[in-house]
């Protein structure tokens, strides 16, 4: 199959690989819809994570199941399905307990910006819709792999609360979904802090009642008018920064959480301001398998649209251009059709 | 009046000291029944921390109101109280939200193994015994000034539940506190970490069902073993050491929370565990005049009795020699009797 490949920094490619097969009876394959690039695939894009060169990248998608292994009862061939990026048997102790993203089975999409993907947990993974979607919500499904379930996850760990204010540090497609997902648990004050207009906006959509387009202490004396000096209920930290995470905990009232879902790159905490002021953190990777009910419920009613981060549709040959725009920030999101 | 103070590091004395006195409305002098020494005053005295030379040292007390200022309007002269360490005016948004160690107003007990002490905010942090207590009842009054109100912030910030598994990391009387509370809250297996048998003893009255007397890998997988390989519901950081709070994440199962008190020194937080395992953490400074209702009702209704950490007593001449033997670990907390 034709698969998008990295090969060094900033070297990405369209290659031939092996499709995937089923060699486990947990397995199912997955005819690629529609994948995409995450903010977590420029890590190794621009070097700062190792790269396994020639292999695959893109952990998420949806599509249509093209097989199944023997043990994979509730999906067939034909099935739309919403493929979370971590793969979780949904049945122990840890995905019981609401951490599918610690499953003891835990398995990753590892080709999503491809012609097809495998599920290494396809029954306790995957999420089916009824029948075939509509297009217009292929990219709304497309974000509950992994980019929605994420700024879910961090409103979920924030403890974002009807009637409070939340924070959101981070404008990519991750912090907008968290503006979202904010918004639709009733926080009454949701400030982006954005200074990209087209992020603005989408933000806005979003249900953003204030953007802060100031930065570090700027950005906190913002927070703190508009908090009226408290300090923020909950705040998202959605991009893994030291930066992003000094701005969460500088805005963060004592007694808030900050949830965070960026993947932590040079951050060192600082423990000294969560003992004095009661800060906490929470959050990390999501467990998407145990927000898909909800959130394809919510787009399937349409209380949410969050395909709208979705900037740019590009088709796989032109994958590497969607990782160029996503590098240099000229597009928040791609999406890339097999 | 006479006074602990600090001159250098492991140099303690009793001086004379201006007594104190009410300069502000908001004040109260306490005549102090018991104060006692605390882990957090072994920093300066092992000289892990800054010394202002001469100063008075000691946070935790009960005594009986001296004299009050004029908005100090529900205490009198003779009013048996209990002093929170950290002293709040209990009406700030921060106090409100429970989070009274952040105050607006905030101010500590400078003078508590002395023969008196000024509070700052007495209105908005003492609670008074109905009458004066039982001898008996001094030492468990005692710890709900600081070290009973943190080992029970510690237990909510982990989020002690019911039926639940909750491991203690500290064995000193702040861990102690923090197994009582867990066993009070629940909690179905309280395991503390402790290796000295009186300690141990103290634990397991307390409540412990589980004594763990390995360190580092060997205790967790001693831990691993008593949850079945899952890891604890509830961690309780009651040191603040680097290696306690390496413990405290390596036992908590995916998607706990580490409940800290201890004052981090040198702590360096495992983010990536953090964010890979989804494994939070909360706590700091314990608000205690939030949890004091509640805690003093325990006491005197005979659920709890914190006052058995005591297992030295000292005249206020003898202080020194209360610090010497906690330092050594001769004694897990002196009580020093003015």
């Amino acid at each position: 199959m034709r698969a998008t490949t990295i090969h060094a920094p900033r070297d990405i490619r369209v290659s031939d690989v092996d499709d995937p097969t089923i060699t486990a009876p947990t397995d199912a394959v997955i005819k690629v819809t529609a994948g995409c690039i995450c903010g977590s695939d420029l890590w190794p894009y621009r070097g700062e994570n190792n790269i396994d060169a020639g292999s695959t990248i893109g952990h998420e998608c949806v599509g249509v199941v093209e097989e199944v292994g023997s043990e994979v009862t509730s999906f067939r061939p034909g099935d739309f399905v919403i493929v979370p990026f971590d793969h979780c048997d949904n049945t122990c102790a840890h995905c019981r307990a609401g951490v599918q993203s610690a499953c003891t089975n835990l398995g990753f999409t590892a080709s999503g910006q491809a012609e097809y993907a495998l599920v290494t947990q396809a029954e306790g993974s995957l999420v089916k819709t009824d029948g075939m979607p509509d297009a217009s919500l292929i990219p709304s499904l497309l974000t509950l792999s992994d980019v929605m379930a994420t700024g879910w996850h961090a409103a979920v760990t924030a403890g974002v609360r009807a009637g409070g204010t939340a924070v959101v540090v981070g404008d990519g497609a991750v912090g907008l979904c968290g503006v979202l997902a904010a918004h639709v648990m009733g926080a009454e004050k949701v400030v982006a802090l954005s200074r990209h207009e087209p992020r603005q906006e989408i933000a806005r959509h979003f249900g953003a009642t204030h953007i802060v387009p100031e930065r570090d202490d700027a950005a906190t004396e913002a927070l703190m008018e508009i908090t009226e000096g408290v300090g923020a209920d909950a705040v998202l930290e959605c991009v893994g920064t030291d930066q992003a995470m000094k701005t969460a905990f500088a805005v963060a009232r004592p007694g808030a959480t900050v949830g965070f879902v960026g993947v932590p790159h040079g951050v060192e905490l600082p423990i000294r301001r969560m003992f004095q002021r009661n800060v906490g953190l929470a959050g990390g990777m999501a467990p998407v398998r145990r927000y898909l009910p909800e959130l394809l419920k919510l787009v399937q009613e349409g209380t949410i649209d969050p395909g709208l981060v979705f900037d740019l549709t590009l088709p796989l040959d032109q994958v590497a251009d969607g990782y160029r725009a996503m590098d240099e920030r000229r597009a928040i999101k791609v999406l890339i059709q097999p």
